[in-house]
C-alpha cells in the first residue's frame, strides 16, 4: 500500500488535469500561439506538477516516514534519507 | 509566425514526450507505485518540461526580441520586458 | 534547543562561507566584473544557500518532527504541517 | 563597462541587503532560534538573490546582447549562447 491508495481517484484527477494542461499546449504550438504566451501556460503546467509532488511528499512524511521513525533503527534512517534526497531533488527541479 | 513555426514537429514530438511521462505517472499511481519512485519521476517531467521552455525561450529572444531590438522604439522596450517576465516566471516556477 | 544546536560551529562556517561569496559578488561589481560571471557567481551563492537549508531541514525532521510524531496528536499534525509548508516555501523560492 | 556601471551604487546597495540577510540568518543560528524560521528567512534570502540576478540579467539582455545582436554574424551567436546558459542556470539552481 501507498500512502495515496486509499485516494488514488482524486490522485488520478489530479494528473489527468497536468496531461489536460501539457495536451493544452500541444494545441497551442499547433495554432502557433504566441512564444510568450506558451511560456505562461509551462510556467502553470510546472506549478500544477510541483504542487502534486508536494502533496504527495507530505502524504509519505506523514504516513510511511511516521512509520518507519515510529519503530526506529537502521530501516528510519533509510526512510528519513529517502525522503530527504526526494526534497533535495524537487527543491533542485 | 512564432519563433518555432519552422520546426513545430520538433516542437510537438517534445511535449507529446512530457505528455507520455505524465500518462507514466498516472499508470504508476494505478499500480500503488511507491511514492518516493513516482516523485522521482515527477522531478524528471518538471525537468523536461524546463528544458522545452529553455529552447522555446532561447528560439525567441534569438528571433522575436532581436527583430524588435533592430527596429528599436517603444515596441522594442515592450518585447524586452515581456521576455524578461517571462523568464522571471521561469526561475520563479 | 534547536535540531542543529549540537554543532553549531559548523553551521555558523556553513553561513560565514555563503557571506563570503555575497561579499565576492560585490567586489566583482566594484570591479565591473562581467554581468555573466557575477550571474554564474549568483547561481553558486543560491545553490549554497539551498544546500544549507536542505540539511538544516533534513536535522528537523529527524528530530523535531520524529519526537512530535512519536507523541502522537495535535502536535504532530502541526509539526508536520509546518514541515511541509517549510518544504513548499524552498521548493517555490 | 559592464551594463550596470552607471548605477553600480544601487546594485551594490541591494548585494549589502543580501549580505545583511546572510549575517542575521549567523545570528538566528547563534541564538538557537527555531529551524523553521530559519528556513523561512532562507527563502526569503534566495528570493531577494533571485531578484538580484534577474535584474542583472534583464540590464545585460537589454545592452549588451543587444548591442551584440545589432552588429550580427558570431559574436551575436556567442552573446545570445551566453545568455540562454545564464538563464538556465537560474531556472536549475
Amino acid at each position: 500500500m501507498a500512502s495515496y491508495s486509499t485516494h488514488k481517484d482524486d490522485v488520478l484527477k489530479r494528473l489527468r488535469r497536468v496531461e489536460g494542461q501539457v495536451r493544452g499546449l500541444q494545441r497551442m504550438v499547433e495554432q502557433d500561439t504566441y512564444c510568450i504566451d506558451i511560456l505562461t501556460q509551462v510556467s502553470a503546467t510546472t506549478r500544477a506538477l510541483q504542487a502534486f509532488a508536494l502533496q504527495l511528499l507530505d502524504e509519505h512524511i506523514a504516513c510511511c516516514v511516521r512509520d518507519a521513525m515510529a519503530e526506529g533503527g537502521e530501516e528510519a534512517a533509510a526512510k528519513l534519507k529517502e525522503a530527504n534526497d526526494a526534497i533535495a531533488r524537487l527543491v533542485r527541479s
